[in-house]
């Protein structure tokens, strides 16, 4: 075999381990989101994802290491907030303008149905397995306070802001912007409880009370 | 008998059957906590509280109905505020003291260990039985800020606030003094995340940057 060949092979065959690995991924996910955590059973998620046991347990150790990645890819491929792009925030020219784009987009990103119904899934396992929470916490709204904390502290050096603590104003400005739709959506167990348009009038109510709050005068 | 022996024997059996409610009602509370909603069922209530399935339907119709009446009575008791109490706060004289006195009551009230569970539980079951979580949530943050909107346009009509619209005023205070240790008690499964000093930090910023956006200049 050629050594052209041999690497197409390996590429091949990381290709099909890859899609094997989604394809268990996403009835696991499926699994968990119908049955619950503790009601789901790697029998069935084999079954589901039409693998045998055994290849499940070769791509995931066991069902806590499987779940933790369903709550890495899910939480990272729609709400990760682009952390350049909010650190660019600092320098913009029109601080409200720019806020409330980024608090439109990462509101309707945050209320995407798959991601509330983990969130639910995460919150209600979280007294028998806080680690599942723990994830959840530093990939999705920690993880968005990190960068706005940052974010705020610049724009405070640039004397836009004024704030002692731009932890806790980064977390006011969050939950200014989530929490009304997001708790309702919780409670409410609705996966779509407002529509896009409902969703941008909750963003820019936040952004408008955050900068009433902390603007420099 | 005589009337006087008759009603005093209604009022002792009245007695007994609100203990044996108020038992079974305890006992359920913990069946839930532990093992869920959809894991618990009426024969493990019964056993519990050492009552016979029969007379765990007496009281209750189903375990629907069952559930509904701890939420109603957890909130109630721990987390419902005096509406008459927060409308007195339309008229104060020193509107910052007072509503820091209210904001640090009733997050310590709302991060009580047993509500935190409840919550928890109700938020992981509400894609399933929403109904539970409406009840929540109109018994919880619902009345609240129903009771903060009405103070919020008296203090507005006082010139005291500025505000267009009562209801998202309303809202922001609640989650301003709520989110943020609420979100981690939710998603870290703790259930004393945050010390009463800690939480009483939080209800005062809370009500900080709610007076510095919606303050009347």
């Amino acid at each position: 075999m050629t050594a052209a060949a041999r690497s197409r092979d390996e590429f091949e065959d990381e290709g099909r381990s890859a899609r094997k690995r989604r394809l268990i991924r996403e009835a696991a996910a499926t699994a968990f989101l119908t049955n619950g955590y503790l009601g789901t059973s790697m029998d069935e998620i084999a079954a589901l994802a039409h693998v045998s046991k055994q290849t499940v347990y070769k791509h995931f150790a066991d069902k806590e290491r499987l779940f933790s990645e369903i709550v890495t890819a899910t939480v990272d491929e729609i709400a990760n907030p682009n952390t350049d792009e909010v650190l660019n925030l600092a320098d913009t020219g029109d601080l409200e303008r720019d806020l409330r784009r980024f608090a439109r987009r990462q509101l309707r990103a945050v209320m995407e149905p798959r991601l509330l119904q983990l969130r639910r899934l995460v919150i209600g396992e979280a007294g028998r397995f806080p680690q599942l929470g723990r994830l959840f916490y530093d990939r999705g709204p920690g993880r968005t306070i990190d960068a706005l904390e940052t974010m705020f502290e610049r724009l405070a050096s640039r004397d836009a802001l004024e704030l002692e603590n731009p932890r806790l104003a980064a977390a006011h400005f969050n939950w200014l912007v989530m929490s009304i739709p997001l708790n309702q959506a919780m409670l409410l167990g609705e996966d779509q409880p407002a529509t896009p348009a409902e969703l941008d009038r909750y963003a820019d109510a936040g952004v408008r009370a955050f900068l009433a709050a902390y603007r420099k005068r």
